[in-house]
């Protein structure tokens, strides 16, 4: 039996339409729910979003903005039960994988809330103090963040159908922005049935949250100057995003989040056995399998010393080997499907094709599934390639396998691991593990050229580190080149996305009267 | 006799090559030099600039590369004489009006070797302070700015040769960002002296500075993942490079500075002959005629009451008719010329276009030029145009004529002056000018929001206040929509676009050892 995924439009819930796609669950194959919508609600969708919406939010001020994430996260945790059956069902996550995605929404969104009530009653923003233009100090300069005057879409991946929402909802309502939603249609339950949770409890004024399911046939038609567009996909869509003709007329602003090969790199003192080197292979597993290896922060490259080239796959094939496959209902499942059979068909051509130019270190094509049919379920097990002069390979920097897959590389010396690392010309994330502080410490700021994170693991953060691939939202998100070069969340840095830098010019007294309703924006 | 404007790659002049554009004198119609290069010059030189420059200049502090800001003002000011010479037989300036050039980019050199020294001897920036990620604190991240690893392109205007340079130039070199510069081909002598000068007096490391006059091909092609691209021009020409494949596969960052309807309000309580009343009739007529209306920040929509509509136009309308017209050689003469005498055609192509909807107040089009012969020079004296009720017009909010040519337009209250002003759909610059400070202070925030400045003018800042259309280099210039999206200066704001952000997370001990070169990013 199928639901049909209403769009909330206007402020309210759109009729059914005609079925044009369907979503499946990924391990059986069974059709769930479908979607479907009409062009023509769109335009006037987006019209009350950026009128009746964006007035009612930003009649509030960030404290009371606040407080309404607040009453959206009340919302989502009592439906919570819901999501995890929604997201084992649609996206054929373990209870630990689905617990990311919803975890993760709700620890965002409480994150933004508690932060957004430190803004207190402004309703307007200060960017750093007032300059002196006129040498008298009678004529000055203030910077100030206002609100953006249109609607936030979020065009989002299959990946993350709670947190892709939510990271990005939470710091556009708070910075009173209206939100259009467009999850992908694969994994658009969980999406959908959120908003529709959060919109029919009425904790959001009408046309704060609107959601489009199913086609995105004329979403950015419907875009108007002072709109924002953020994406999370492949490169290839974000390139006809950036090129489409309404976009570029009126600059909508856009953040990107693409394709990204993310590294780890373990550090040229490292020595089989030794605390970093087991810290290095217990992450590089757990970025591997968790998701499935679905999340665009993964390790796709793992860089060691070529001398322990052989240790790590040794270490890491092991523990691979431990990880069962299959249908996340079975508790005895530690890792469930991808989200479809077409993400199937991806992942394993995708193998093949790093097969080309690398060994397989670790083969999980013909493991053995645990409750699932491997001619239906969308189940990959994790795989290991590896090349022990990471020179030697091409594609491996530039093909991203949205799966269980990394590739092991060596390098010879510090130079060649940054070299490696920067040839994935862009990524979200990077990290180093190892037990030589100062060498991590020389890596990190020639990493950050090149990458929106560098996370630094030394043993006696090994319980503490929040992990390779997990975004915290007190730290930027994105990555530059390949990855997109957008910037999502860092704190009160995520709501700049959502404001327009200004400086207003005037007398001091003309400046306190203008933001007399404004508060410093603080980064610490 | 035409001189050849040599290109600088690869820390080297160029040998010439055939003539493929003649600049020529605007007013004279005289040839004045040639440009011409080699494709094949560009990969070599930006691959220089890319390695060798940047590798110098990012080896060097802030505070070095403050003192090598210094230097360079030392080269500019030991030329200053011929820089007034070219400027008037490529631009048709008057001695005033080349000043706004070439002392602005003086200003602005000077203001940022000065700030970049409160940088002293720090490598890296910090955005922020460290953010607990885990709840001991054992594990924190640290928001840093690391100098970008590619170079500099700005393809640049033809109406702020000087300037237009040094603004983008001054930020990029202290970041310890190696610059190629592509001026606009009718302006681009005094440009090419200029590099040619401070390249000749080896006060910027071998490639840290390139300039490609002439033709763009390849330009954009030669682009790499970390380079950034600031264009300032047309808005057809920004959405072509938008939309180059390059540009797009490498997510380039782009600051783009296009087309602006900019907008200046008398607020509603004015009087005829009231202080701010003749403040505003001054500043009109100052930003219609300061280089000939070739400033992408001059007024051309002046919004006034309806019923001072008649009031101003005839104040406006005295203060043009003073304004003698003519060949900048003679001193009687206060407005020079247009840059060609294709963008004479195209302002009397515009002034045409404006006149179908709006009525001509003041026409300059007859008006006899001092020592100058009308069917060669590309004079245009000013024209005012106006509607008393500003929703009659279409034209007027989309239409920019870069001249002399503003529009006046009726409006019935604060918030149709608004609606008007926003009606630009993002512009660089609106100033507001009237007695009643709330009144100024009411419309700011909401202004904010599609201008990049907003300028408000009481009487009590008459003498002291900076002007509509100058941009000082402690606010940022640039605006959303229409005016690009773009942003520069802003004092240490502008060094954002030529740093990438990143988040390092690790131990407070592997944090601050990364950190012991970086000194924290202040904006008051």
């Amino acid at each position: 039996m199928t639901i049909f995924l209403h769009n909330y439009l206007g402020g309210v819930r759109q009729d059914a339409a005609d079925a044009v796609h369907l979503l499946r669950d990924p391990v059986t194959g069974e059709a769930l729910a479908a979607t479907g919508g009409r062009a023509e609600e769109l335009e006037q969708g987006f019209a009350f979003a950026r009128d009746s919406g964006r007035a009612a939010l930003q009649a509030m001020s960030y404290g009371q903005r606040a407080a309404m994430l607040g009453e959206v996260l009340k919302v989502l945790q009592a439906n919570r039960d819901e999501y995890y059956a929604i997201a084992q069902a649609n996206s054929g996550t373990t209870q630990a994988d689905s617990a990311v995605d919803i975890e993760g929404a709700a620890f965002t969104l409480n994150y933004y809330a508690k932060l957004g009530t430190s803004l207190g009653e402004a309703r307007l923003l200060l960017d750093g103090a007032a300059a002196a233009l006129a040498r008298d100090g009678s004529f000055q300069s203030q910077h100030i963040l206002a609100p953006v005057r249109g609607l936030a879409l979020f065009i989002n991946a299959f990946n993350f159908p709670a947190w892709g929402l939510w990271e990005k909802a939470a710091p556009a309502l708070l910075s009173g922005v209206p939100v259009v939603i467009k999850p992908a249609t694969v994994t658009a339950w969980l999406t959908q049935r959120m908003v529709a949770d959060v919109i029919e409890a009425g904790v959001l004024p009408p046309g704060a949250l609107s959601i489009v399911c199913g086609s995105s046939s004329g979403l950015l038609d419907a875009l108007e100057a002072f709109d924002v567009l953020s994406f999370t996909g492949s490169a290839d869509t974000a390139a006809l995003i950036r090129s489409h003709a309404g976009v570029v007329r009126h600059s909508i602003r856009l953040n990107i989040e693409a394709d990204s090969l993310n590294s780890s790199i373990l550090a040229e003192s490292a020595q089989p056995g030794s605390p970093a080197f087991e810290l290095y292979v217990k992450e590089l597993v757990r970025e591997m399998t968790t998701k499935s290896g679905q999340r665009c922060t993964a390790i796709r490259r793992a860089l060691v010393p070529a001398r322990l080239f052989d240790a790590v796959a040794e270490a890491v094939g092991a523990r691979l080997a431990q990880v069962s496959v299959g249908n996340p209902r079975n508790p005895e499942v530690r890792m469930g499907s991808l989200v479809s059979r077409e993400q199937f068909d991806s992942v394993r051509n995708g193998i093949a094709t790093l097969a080309g130019e690398a060994r397989v270190l670790h083969d999980g094509r013909n493991r053995v599934l645990v409750d699932a049919d491997p001619a239906v379920a969308a189940c990959v097990a994790p795989t290991l390639l590896g090349l022990p002069d990471g020179d030697a390979a091409r594609l491996v920097h530039e093909h991203e396998v949205f799966g269980p897959v990394s590739t092991l590389l060596g390098y010879r010396d510090a130079a060649h691991a940054l070299a490696l690392s920067h040839r994935g010309l862009g990524s979200l994330v990077t990290s180093v593990f190892g037990e030589d502080e100062s060498w991590l410490a020389a890596a990190a700021p020639l990493l950050a050229a090149s990458h929106g994170r560098v996370h630094l693991v030394t043993p006696d953060v090994g319980k503490t580190q929040t992990g390779h691939g997990n975004v915290m939202p007190a730290s930027i998100h994105g990555g530059p080149g390949r990855a997109g070069g957008g910037e999502e969340l860092g704190g009160l840095r995520g709501l700049a996305f959502y404001h327009r830098r200004s400086a207003v010019q005037g007398s001091p007294s003309a400046l306190a009267l203008t933001t007399r309703e404004a508060v410093q924006l603080r980064l610490d």
